[in-house]
C-alpha cells in the first residue's frame, strides 16, 4: 500500500475517519456509502471519495465502503497496529486525566509507566500503575523501551526532560506542557495547547457577538 | 480596529503569538523585532509581519514591536478582556484537570461552577468549587449566566447536555467529549479530540520509521 503520497491535510483528517468508522462498527454497520458517511461527518461526499482514494480506493461503486476493512486500513496507516508503548511524565491533574483516558485502552497505546519528582506523588497508584520517581526513569526506559512520552509537567521543566528522554531513545512526545519543544529530526511531537484552544473559543464567541447572531 | 478581515489561518496563530508575547513580558522584554520573534517562534519574519499587519501594523520600522502593546491588542482581538465565565460539566479526570488548569487563572476565563450526575462526585470540592448536581444546572445558569460550558462527560451524554445548555443560553462549548456537536448557528464550539491527537502522533512516529531517520 502506498502511503507516502498522502498529503498532510488528508492525514489530519484520518483520525476523524477512524473514529467515525469505529462508531459504525459498534453499531454493527457493515458498509456505508460515501454519501451516508458525508452526511454523518458533515463533509462533502466528494471530499470523502478523494481522501479515501489516496489509499487505493477501498470503496466499490454501488456498494460503498466495507466499514471494518476501511477502519482497519486507516488504523494501519496511522500505525495503530504497531503497539507503541507510552510513559507519562508528570502525575498531576493532566497526568491523571491522560492515564485514565480511554484512548490508551481503545487505541492500543499501552501505558507502562508514570513518573514524577514530587515525593507525595511517588508511590501513589494511578489507574493500576504505581508512580515512580524520575530517578528511576533512565533504567526504566532502557529496560522497557517505551516509544512515546506524554509530557504533563510544567513548561519550565519540559524541555530539559524532553532532551533527556530523547537521549534515552523516546521517539515521540505528546506534549501538554504549554511550550514548544525543539527536538532533533526523527523525533515526533504532537502538542496539545489547551490554553490556545480556549483562546480560540473566546475569539469565536466574540465573533458571534460582533455578527449579532 | 478592523478585525473582520482577519483570515482564519491568522486567527489560528494568534493564541500562539499571545503566549510567546506573554512569556516575553514575564522576562521584562519591552520590544522585539519581527526577526527576533521569528527566531523564537520558528516562523519566518515575513510571516510575522504579514500576520501582525492585519491589525494595522503595531510595529515600527527600526524599533520593532512594543511587546506589551502587541500582547494587549492580540488579547483584545481574542476577546480575552471580555471576562467570559465558564462552567464545567463532568467532574471526572478531565473535569479535574481542566478545573485545575492555569488557563482559567491566567487567561481570565472565570470558572464559576462544576456539575456532575454522580452522587459520589456531588458535594466534593475541586479547586475551591463544590461540585453541584446536574439538577441544579438550570437555575444556576439562569442566575449566573455563564458564557462557556466545558463538556467533560462521556460522548453519549454530551449532545443531550449541549442542547439543554444552548437552550439555557450557553454561547460557547469547549468540548472534550470525543464527539462532534451539532449546534445552532451563533453557538461557538472548540473541540479537543485527545484521541485524534495521539493517533496523529502515532502516524508521525510511524513516518519517521519509514523514512529510516
Amino acid at each position: 500500500m502506498k502511503t507516502k503520497s498522502i498529503s498532510p491535510a488528508v492525514i489530519k483528517r484520518l483520525p476523524r475517519y477512524y473514529r467515525y468508522l469505529g462508531d459504525l462498527i459498534k453499531k454493527n454497520t457493515e458498509r456505508i456509502s460515501s454519501k451516508e458517511l458525508s452526511t454523518l461527518m458533515s463533509v462533502t461526499a466528494s471530499q470523502i471519495r478523494q481522501d479515501l482514494n489516496c489509499f487505493g480506493g477501498f470503496g466499490q461503486q454501488g456498494y460503498g465502503y466495507d466499514v471494518k476493512t476501511l477502519h482497519g486500513e486507516i488504523g494501519l496507516i496511522l500505525g495503530l497496529e504497531k503497539g507503541y508503548t507510552s510513559i507519562i511524565v508528570g502525575a498531576g491533574h493532566i497526568g491523571h486525566a491522560i492515564a485514565n483516558h480511554s484512548t490508551f485502552k481503545t487505541r492500543g497505546f499501552n501505558l507502562c509507566g508514570i513518573f514524577d519528582i514530587d515525593p507525595d506523588a511517588i508511590g501513589t497508584e494511578i489507574n493500576g500503575l504505581t508512580v515512580k520517581s524520575m530517578d528511576e526513569i533512565d533504567s526504566f526506559i532502557k529496560e522497557n523501551k517505551p516509544d512515546i512520552a506524554v509530557l504533563a509537567l510544567p513548561k519550565n521543566a519540559a524541555m530539559g526532560v524532553a532532551d533527556r528522554l530523547v537521549a534515552l531513545g523516546i521517539r515521540g512526545f505528546w506534549n501538554f506542557s504549554a511550550c514548544e519543544l525543539c527536538l532533533p529530526e526523527g523525533v515526533a511531537v504532537e502538542n496539545v495547547h489547551l490554553s490556545d484552544s480556549i483562546m480560540t473559543l473566546s475569539y469565536r464567541i466574540k465573533e458571534t457577538e460582533s455578527k449579532g447572531v
